[in-house]
């Protein structure tokens, strides 16, 4: 017994990181043989995406699968992208070298964090097959590509190198190819059609990222094309510093003690968003510490009580230091349009309602939810609705239970909704799908595989209102319908029926027909909006017709406001009204005077859409008397979106120090499913 | 544009596994405040239990959570236990060094497998509360305890020492502590009641670990006890070696050239289990391969060969060379007993069903799936029943959505074993609960939190399997019961209501009564057993009481046989009529002659047991009529279970090379619910 502990011991060592994941390679991803190709493929493309978005260069994507050994599984991955390669020194690193890369302490949306990725590919290819990975690399700069084999030694977590090369690089038709990265990989794989496939992930991946040209070859030798349908980037995203509501009492004590600022003020400027000159001086005021010393020297102490000033818990005459929220030029979210596209091509639609939340922000990460929901043609079945799950522009194929974004939508009691949920929990039923985007500069996977989202209750809150709120423009929306069909019966009734029944009395009286138009004025007492948004199959484009009546007895005054796609690119033409655009994505027209019982008429159109697009526009009117079918416009809302347009084309705000702006920004009340941004010093 | 794919290689850097870690907390099982706590309570009872089971040492564990700081959410874990120690100089690897641990290359059963958890205790401690862990540990061959404060430098993954001191360290009551290890960390959490909390994490690993004491004082000072119920250490678990059917190509080519063995057989004899000296003969030979060549000196070519004789791809005159399967004394599963005590402790029950399958074998890890069900006294219920998921016994207690295990439950259809379950798919409905354990030597996780079970078809299979006998087991039961009641209401009639109609006729015709019992004879036509097994309050035993009565016309001879739970420490008192022990967990009687209308009473105690343990005695018999209420003897079983003991006694066979076994052993038929343990070459 004495000698059991020296013994046990005497057994421990270190073990490499690469052995780590290499045994624990189902972390990544590489669980069955059918997930483990879609492993593949989706670090392949993400690393695409990502690195194309970097260098702003629209992405031309490449995959091809072929089976190399049936019987023992053995499959062919190539995947070829038009990106701005890696300097050949690099290679080895990025693919052959576990925790290496450039986004894990950038704080910033992207597909890829960790720079285990591509890396874990590798090496299950090896372990598999035995074989090393092929890579062509060619970077702008250069005029031939490098070439080169890159295996891993796993106790060692290095890249092992072999045939390296560099050779001119031409395309299948004999251009030369200025950049791009090629990747050939084997490995062990069962390639499978269906709900969990390659082809599946890929066409997920082509709905949100709409900028991306994406073409696939399956082992079948059959070819699927994702076209590019906006030539429009993602917005670019930048890097932001931590923002002090984030940070851990040992993540400051690190960031003071590897500090070479020469004062706390510097310091607390320079390493931090959301800190202005002001606050700088009053966070240090409320942590009893001297605005010129030397953050390296911060006793244990001082750093806790900076931290306390940080959180509001040690405050400056009385008050906590306010803090600017966090830039969030750092998400790219999905937007309305693109998620109403996404949704509309998984099931036939009937009815689709979108929710695009303001930035939030999580342990200083900022974040931001979108969610949709489309509602099939025959409702009911006993099938759970499809749910689609997505994290910074990146499809989330597997451990769907487990998933934060799937305990949000139990959460919801879809009944109230028309969807089938026994108790009011639980996944939903129903021909319906629900798609949920999580933008954020930190997604919390609860693996390595990145595949579902870890528990967070600010996420989730975000979730569950982003879908209440959802629900509550889906009744409006149907409260509204109503209305609108009792007005047009009650119009119908006075505009069709009275002058039939008039004309009928006088004939039978042998009278003149009356005069009615009084009459029914008086009846409606109301203006009415109608609103037409079709789809021109010749022209191929989005005509859209607003028809404003006055039913009342005296003449009105409006300005019409409409919403307009401007952020996917669509423009508005043959717009005879003229009018103005009063912000991004708001048009307006001023009606001076519309005689009671008289009508008037915009008309316009839409380019740069595709059918299905837009197919409702929302109507809001500026004017004392309420208009049927339209909504006050509420000003503070138009306010917001002017700002964040200004932040989106970042124009520089002289900073502020008297701006008292509310850390968590509440909800812009008005239109549903309008994306705003969240404005703020940068 | 040019400078762009530099520009981006030169923001690359290497990351430690801390900084991975930390900032991916998550992982880890650090994602709520709630879940925090609960995470760092596991880790250390999971070390404490794994420490003590290799040293042999029934565990006394001690857990105390203290509330330091509620405005902060800070929280004060101690940990204590009698184990072996860890020597001083290791200490600071043990708890300040990620990836540093004995169990990783090892294959057997243990809770911790990754050398990470305690560590990722220590590194969140220090992030949220920016304070090292305080050490003690004693080990028995010295006279002194180490203490040390731990802290880690994340980006070195190297741990930071402060205070080192030595110390004679006292128990609370003065005595010197000989061995163990006490730790103290103070991190931010939330301590919350409730199904999942520390108290229920506690409680369910002391219903699996019945061999542990575990105390545990909350923050409110409240002290709870789960006293030790047996003395009995689990089976002690061996290291194995990998089996070929699970070797990678990449992980044999390495082992080879890591080789300094001189001939193939002698590498393929020391290194894998399963490979008899005549295996890797007819390996070789299959592979086109010497014996004598040296394996370092393998070229790519004749590792896969080899690979492929592994996998029978390359046969030997024609047949795939048979390999043995490899040992399970790497795994210690749970045993029925204790299913049945844990799942009677979590609701009321009306019926308790057990399952624990043979030992099977997934890419060359032996694994072992148990399962239990219990109904509640009143069915029925709109809510989920509970799942009890247990892996290495460890209770896992999140993700269930996203465990294979739940997954495998979902696949069932319950509604043939009377819950509610939409179209026969699902978490079912009703007043019960499942459990689930997986024994393995590889337990796959979704991730380092070790909280969720990733897919792989074996175990799949495996636990449906284990499951759908476990149904099949009760509908026989159920099915015996039915006919047991029927053959009561017959004999009830016969017996009691015949001689009261001949009574009563003979009354009335003043006739003499006339002599039934031929009569009842000729109309039963049956041998019945009555089972009887229930707790004596007084005497604190089981008694079983087994009656055989013979209603058919002629002689009869019989042996009885029962079951009773021997492995779990049960021992037959009071048997008069003393028989003889046929196999673990088997008595016989012999009933040499049982005369027409006969009875025979079979009568003995059981000793070892708790109320509730055991409530149900099966029946068998060898004999030429059958028997109502018992199970004819398969011979087949008792063969198996007495190999199995020989297993489990460790008792060495003689190497038999012609012996035929089978990789994957059937499952043995009969008594469903019956553990059985896999016999082979060891």
């Amino acid at each position: 017994m004495s000698g059991i502990a020296t013994k046990m011991a005497k057994g421990q060592k270190q073990i490499a990181i690469s052995e780590f994941f290499e045994k624990n390679k189902h972390f990544l991803g590489f669980d069955t043989l059918q997930r483990s190709i879609i492993t593949a493929v989706k670090e392949a493309v993400d690393n695409s995406l990502d690195a194309c978005e970097e260098a702003r260069i629209l992405p031309d994507i490449n995959i091809k699968i072929t089976k190399v050994d049936m019987k023992r599984d053995i499959l062919e991955l190539q995947s070829q992208d038009n990106g701005p390669g890696i300097p050949q020194k690099s290679i080895e690193k990025v693919f052959g070298q576990l925790l290496f890369g450039s986004r894990f302490h950038a704080i910033r949306q992207s597909r890829g964090q960790q720079g285990i990725g591509i890396t874990g590919v590798v090496m299950y290819g090896q372990l598999t097959t035995g074989k090393p990975t092929h890579v062509i690399s060619k970077i702008a700069s250069e005029s031939t590509a490098a070439v080169v084999d890159i295996g891993i030694d796993t106790r060692k977590n290095k890249a092992i190198k072999s045939n390296q090369d560099r050779m001119i690089w031409e395309d299948d038709d004999g251009s030369i190819i200025e950049h791009g990265l090629r990747v050939i990989t084997r490995m062990k794989g069962k390639y499978q059609r269906g709900r969990q496939s390659v082809f599946q992930y890929l066409r997920m991946t082509s709905i949100v990222n709409p900028h991306a040209s994406i073409t696939f070859t399956d082992p079948e030798g059959e070819t699927f094309h994702w076209p590019r349908v906006s030539e429009k980037l993602p917005t670019k995203v930048d890097s932001i510093k931590p923002h002090p509501h984030g940070i851990e009492l040992g993540q400051l004590q690190r960031m003071c003690k590897d500090s070479s600022d020469s004062r706390m003020t510097v310091f607390l400027r320079q390493n931090f968003s959301g800190v202005s000159m002001r606050a700088a001086k009053e966070l240090c005021d409320a942590a009893d510490l001297d605005v010129g010393a030397k953050p390296r020297l911060l006793k244990p102490d001082h750093v806790r009580a900076l931290l306390e000033s940080f959180q509001g818990e040690r405050t400056n005459n009385g008050k906590a230091v306010k803090l600017l929220a966090p830039p969030t030029n750092c998400l790219s979210p999905i937007e309305e349009i693109l998620i109403k596209k996404g949704l509309s091509k998984t099931i036939d639609s009937k009815f689709i309602a979108t929710m695009t939340r303001v930035p939030n922000v999580s342990h200083g990460n900022p974040f931001q939810v979108e969610v949709g929901l489309i509602f099939g043609e025959g409702l009911g079945g006993d099938k759970p609705v499809e749910i689609l799950r997505f994290a910074n522009r990146v499809p989330l194929m597997y451990q769907q239970g487990g998933c934060l974004l799937t305990k949000a939508i139990e959460s919801i009691d879809w009944r109230q909704y028309g969807l089938d949920q026994a108790g009011g929990r639980g996944v939903p039923k129903g021909q319906a799908a629900i798609l949920i985007h999580l933008a954020s500069t930190n997604v919390q996977f609860t693996s390595e595989a990145k595949e579902a989202l870890s528990d967070n209750e600010s996420v989730f809150e975000e979730t569950r209102k982003a879908m209440l709120e959802m629900g509550r423009g889906l009744r409006k929306h149907l409260e509204k319908k109503k209305k609108m069909a009792k007005t047009r019966e009650k119009f119908e009734l006075i505009n069709d029926i009275l002058p039939a029944i008039a004309a009928k009395s006088a004939a039978i009286l042998n009278r003149p027909v009356p005069a009615l138009s009084g009459s029914i004025t008086k009846i409606m007492s109301a203006v009415i909006c109608e609103e037409e948004t079709e789809w021109n199959r010749e022209t191929k484009i989005t005509d859209v017709k607003i028809t404003l009546f006055n039913y009342t007895s005296r003449a009105r005054s409006y300005s019409i406001l409409v919403n307009w796609p401007e952020k996917a690119g669509a423009e508005i033409t043959e717009n005879e009204r003229g009018g103005r655009k009063e912000a991004m994505g708001i048009w307006g027209w001023k009606i001076e005077t519309l005689e009671p019982g008289e009508k008037a008429l915009i008309e316009y159109s839409l380019t740069g859409l595709e059918k299905g697009d837009w197919t409702e526009t929302e109507v809001f009117f500026r004017g004392s008397q309420d208009v049927i079918g339209a909504t006050k416009l509420d000003e503070k809302m138009l306010t917001q979106i002017r700002a964040d347009e200004a932040a989106l084309n970042q124009i520089e705000l002289p900073e502020e120090e008297d701006e008292e702006e509310d850390y968590l920004p509440s909800t812009v009340e008005g239109n549903p499913g309008q994306a705003t941004l969240f404005g703020g010093e940068q």
